[in-house]
């Protein structure tokens, strides 16, 4: 138990979540708010980075985000939850921390290389040749769009968002990994400029998680059409459960499978404690899928529920989500206003 | 008179101001404020742009500088003057609008590329050869002191700063007009990009100004010691006053001398309605130049004086000088909360 130690995580809101988000990242936050001091928060202002354009959905993605949130078991009375853009003290820090952020740190920032290089090739395909493109590719402006200030200044925002906190752990995958060196060096040098340490220098919490298949075997993903959504109802979940994807050379009950690829055991591994057994019992033939399936469901059965009621609860309950966010907004720009304080002073910004 | 016109300027608070600075542009401001709703800010967040590095007195500068503006006649009642970094929502817009300016905008920047170059030179200023300062200059990363991200993003903070109070206009020199393009260019793409003409086009405002010499006829500056301060206490000016650079090849007060160039002359073409006629009667040899300054400085007396008494007063009433501060916070916040509720609304951030 760490209950003084802050952890800090957020997510850009683009639209439901499924149970590949659920085992992926906030299965780890729901169990990390009884260990931690956690500060979960809405990633809006992140999401203008690249998305400034279709900004059409953001609000309302932002609540949907927060709905979901809720619905996996994160817990306003012992986490704050809270939006990005609710907390102007961001914004501050991020201007101030602006101005000591080396131009270099940013442009040699590996995933911001990728990142450009992947949307510049969406957005020319089959537009520009091959040289064109890496001619766009490897100029700094690149293309007018898609190469914002904003963008470029993503790991800025994201170092101020970990900062502003003074989270001391940051649960991150591996490729997050450069943000977090930005937030870490960002902390060192303010220290060495202004000679005082005023940020938490955050550490990567690394933790397991699990990948869920989706229906049809493919990634989990809302494009493809094979997720379960959090929170959905039971009877849908039941008969999606029972078109997932199989061995398709067992055709009857009692034929040998391999669980190898099969759908229903990947979910099996992470319902069933009794996986091992389960997979044992698929390849001698002991019991065919749609008995399978039943059992899956039925030990999924009392999470679905949770899920399906507490969406319910926070969908038909505006006063109640907007009480929610009010809470969260408050002691976010709470713990902010500390740090923003203390940084404006030793900055000499204030007397 | 256009009260419903809203004029905005801000100045970086570099140190005490002088008789070159209240003529080159204060004055003007001062003029503006019978005519205009006139928005100034201490600029404190611009000079984080150049000068992070070196901020010991930034606060005590902010102070100081609205003590100078007072001096000068700024007056809390008709304009509002507010200081920077007290307007939070300046800051968040700043954050947003960074989202929507395209990178290859700032890289661009005439002014940015000018004040790079300037500074590269002044560090590395004997270190370096012509060869390797070069290349430095062509980098983008250029110097990790220097290039920082905020020094690049600097139009955009101005861009905010002016778009943000929805100014008309802005009192500009011939230099300047790059930054405001980068504003008007901003309002308009943010007009395209959301369907919605939120911020007013803000006009450059061009005015006359006189340019004052120093005491030695070279450029007034601190640096210098060539300045007469404004608020300075009278018997000072005077003395000042009495060693002002005239025409050396006037040595008895009847020699006929050259106006041009004679710091006298300057400051009478300010202060003597009949500036004409004392440049005639200096070619002819008419008076002496003991007496010439003397006449000069019983024209300047009663403006020295008024200036003297109100820098007296605002320097020893820290509780006036605290009140004129949060009036002009609450005035320029509540103005600026508006811009930017809607910008929130029209970005779809807040529903």
């Amino acid at each position: 138990m760490q209950k003084d130690k802050i952890v800090l995580s957020g997510m850009r809101p683009t639209g439901k979540l499924h149970l590949g988000n659920f085992h992926g990242a906030l299965k780890n936050w729901v169990a990390l708010q009884d260990k931690y001091n956690c500060y979960f928060f809405v990633a809006d202002l992140h999401s203008l980075t690249t998305a400034y354009e279709h900004t059409e959905n953001l609000a309302e993605n932002s609540r949907n985000m927060l709905i979901d949130w809720l619905t996996a078991g994160l817990d306003p009375e012992k986490s704050t939850i809270f939006i990005q853009s609710d907390v102007p003290e961001v914004s501050e820090l991020n201007t101030l921390l602006g101005m000591i952020t080396p131009l270099g740190w940013l442009l040699r920032n590996p995933t911001y290389k990728e990142q450009i290089q992947e949307l510049l090739k969406q957005k020319y395909a089959g537009q520009l040749d091959e040289k064109s493109l890496g001619e766009k590719i490897n100029s700094i402006a690149g293309d007018e769009e898609i190469s914002s200030f904003g963008f470029l200044g993503y790991p800025v925002l994201m170092a101020t968002d970990i900062l502003i906190q003074q989270a001391a752990y940051v649960p991150v995958g591996k490729d997050q990994t450069a943000h977090l060196e930005i937030a870490r060096d960002l902390a060192r040098r303010f220290a060495e400029i202004y000679g005082e340490a005023v940020f938490t220098e955050p550490a990567p919490l690394y933790t397991e998680v699990a990948r869920v298949p989706g229906l049809d075997g493919r990634k989990m993903s809302k494009s493809y059409h094979n997720a379960i959504n959090l929170g959905e109802d039971l009877d849908s979940v039941r008969k999606k459960v029972m078109t997932m994807f199989t061995d398709p050379n067992k055709k009857k009950a009692t034929d040998p499978a391999n669980p190898e690829g099969c759908v229903v055991y990947a979910f099996h591994r992470i319902y069933n404690p009794n996986a091992a057994k389960r997979c044992e019992e698929c390849k001698a033939g002991a019991l065919g899928c749609v008995a399978c399936k039943k059992e899956l469901f039925a030990l999924m059965e009392p999470e679905m529920k949770a899920f399906s009621e507490r969406r319910k609860l926070f969908e038909n309950d505006e006063a109640l989500l907007q009480k929610i966010v009010a809470i969260g907004k408050d002691r976010a720009r709470a713990n902010a206003a500390k740090t923003l304080a203390t940084v404006k002073k030793v900055m000499r910004i204030t007397r």
